[in-house]
């Protein structure tokens, strides 16, 4: 059985086929410009050549035409016809606190997706945009929606409401939701694998760290906290986002600098983080660059945060599970960044944790990364949300 | 030597005399509704009736008219005359970055508090007022500062600077300051002297517990993170301010509920915490009372949080720290809440951490709340911020 999953944003798209016998991804593409000048599709088949589309593309619907032309094309493609996709799996990403879990698509489904606009107004606009063109070009084909944040429904009320009046929970749905629920659940299901032990017996600390990151507490298999909230800017420092701040700052820029609603949300979302930090760059590769090899204090300075925020975080959820079994990193600075791995688990000896810099020194591969010995393991587990949304796509369409 | 310590609000004055001799109070007092109808001093001597004074005071120099008048009553008074009073240490909220310990008040100092007036707009105009009524009414008498975030100036960069585009530090002081200084550094010091240990080698997790709450890592006897940051409202869930949320919410209600900014900041400051959870009060005595005898939700749900955020920033810092020797319970309800304190240390065995649940029954006396052999020690110690401010000041005037 082939499951397509489909990750779409305002201007772009994500996509990739699996052979959910093998769980092998087939191919796996990118539609960038979507409704923007200089429109591009690329594909990555294993072991070929890539294969890119350049044309207008003026709307979603055409974008996920050419995907699908992508995938059966006779030289480039990998399937012989559109029939050999048995599902299409979606990520949504804010499903409120409705579904608990994923879940097919009908009118139901998606009505409640439009009311969840509200929460994430950049984000679920566009995901329904991409459901509403498979459908409309695969109308036999059943779907199913996955929620980045349903993964974390299973928080506790004490870890999910905010210290504020809690009509506004009532109200307006002002709560923690956690986000980047997919790949959470698998780096720790593959943790538990990698250590023999059930999951329900674990605590498991897991640290997506990116351009988006966040930490979550995983015990016994469920999340029972995770540092980003309402919205995706709460928590740790990240790339453009400035994660948790003393609230009054807002107040008190909009009063000097006489910044709009607008301007402050910009603000905090897009010039933040380890870019507004260093002054450099979001991309950690630029910092480290600068940092590294050139001495800047300020890219040094942003990595030292962004490091000393994750650090106490695990310091945190290790308190609230009582203590932790195992640390596992993942996204692109987890799995790419030895030197930032390195920097968050030393001075954590007292957790029971203890690095090896040599095992460490890995990229985007599977691989334990504490000294034999060491009471807390820590983990490099590349995430693969793409597999998790596949597999609910399966579980549910085979109900 | 004794030394009069003044710690003024914007409609209110608390003093305390002490005889820095014996570092003991001679008397406290406090004079409510200054400048609104009803004032009143109420001074306090051991082993007396309370001395209350009802008479209009239309401003600060009336106030403290009164007070020195209290203190020199021939029948209600402690000393026989004004002379006696060698120094005042006054309590002033913010210090911004220029001062990183107490100082003899002069005129360039004045000048600073008054720069710093942005950062607290609502506390430091309030205590030039005191720090100028008292000069006018005593202008012989030497004045020092005793700032409240004067000890947490030892945190290093990665810990004050926001994830925020770093010229909002440099062009307006948007950094943490931390506050309670007084207070934490009091009771850390006191921690050390309990554990017979020389404070250079500790490790100490210092909770501020009270209406407003701090925690502070003290680590080799100086601060190098604290829950408070650029303002009061970071951090904890406090008797009605939010402590951290997610930033992303104040511009969302702002949309929403049509807010203006001195709304946001009203209902952050004055709606939220245990008061906006509970929807009941923000005294801990009373949410106790609503969830302990009459099982009131909600009420459990504000102590839940309370604690909870508590537990957490406990495992943060000592992540940050690498560890911890002793965690120490002040103010209101780290004094009086055996409760809340046991919520807040169960579970963190694994830090070496064992509460005794009969030695955590005390209220407002210095006690080692661990069991013997606990790795970790625990301590309630009442704190004492009047006499942090006298033996400063006492030091400097001295030199």
């Amino acid at each position: 059985m082939k499951v397509l999953v489909i990750n779409c944003g305002s201007s772009s798209l994500k996509y990739q086929l699996i052979d959910m016998n093998t769980e092998e991804s087939i191919a796996q593409g990118l539609v960038e410009r979507i409704g923007i000048e200089g429109s591009v599709l690329t594909q990555k088949v294993e072991g070929r050549e890539k294969y890119i589309i350049k044309q207008p593309m003026k709307d979603h619907k055409v974008a996920i035409q050419l995907v699908l032309g992508a995938l059966v094309d006779k030289e480039n493609g990998v399937i012989s016809s559109m029939d050999e996709i048995s599902a299409v799996g979606h990520r949504v990403v804010h499903g409120g606190e409705k579904f608990k879990s994923s879940v097919v698509i009908n009118e139901e489904v998606k009505e409640y997706i439009r009311e969840c606009f509200k929460l994430a107004p950049l984000h679920n606009p566009a995901n329904m945009i991409g459901i509403e063109a498979c459908e409309e070009l695969m109308p036999n084909v059943p779907m199913v929606a996955v929620f980045d944040n349903a993964f974390h429904s299973t928080m506790p009320e004490k870890a999910y409401l905010y210290a504020l009046p809690y009509e506004l929970y009532t109200k307006h749905g002002i709560r923690k939701y956690g986000f980047h629920g997919t790949s959470h659940k698998y780096v720790s299901q593959k943790a538990a694998e990698l250590l023999g032990k059930d999951i329900k017996d674990l605590k498991i600390i897991t640290c997506h760290l990116g351009n988006g990151s966040s930490v979550t507490a995983v015990k016994g298999g469920v999340s029972i906290d995770t540092s980003m909230g309402f919205t995706p800017l709460e928590g740790l420092a990240m790339g453009t986002r400035s994660g948790n701040i003393d609230p009054a700052i807002i107040p008190f820029l909009m009063k000097e600098e006489g910044l709009t609603i607008e301007e402050v949300d910009n603000l905090l979302n897009k010039k933040s983080g380890v870019l507004g930090i260093s002054g450099i760059s979001s991309d950690f590769r630029d910092i480290e660059d600068a940092a590294f090899k050139e001495g800047v204090h300020r890219a040094q300075l942003a990595l030292d945060i962004f490091e000393y925020k994750v650090k106490a975080t695990i310091g945190a959820y290790a308190a609230i599970m009582g203590g932790v079994d195992a640390i596992v990193f993942t996204a692109g600075v987890g799995e790419n960044g030895p030197e930032s791995r390195e920097g968050i688990l030393k001075g954590l000896e007292f957790l029971g944790v203890e690095i090896d810099t040599e095992k460490n020194k890995v990229r985007g591969k599977v691989r334990e990364i504490s000294k034999e010995g060491s009471k807390v393991k820590a983990f490099v587990i590349p995430t693969n949300e793409e597999l998790v949304i596949a597999r609910d796509t399966v579980e549910l369409i085979s109900k």
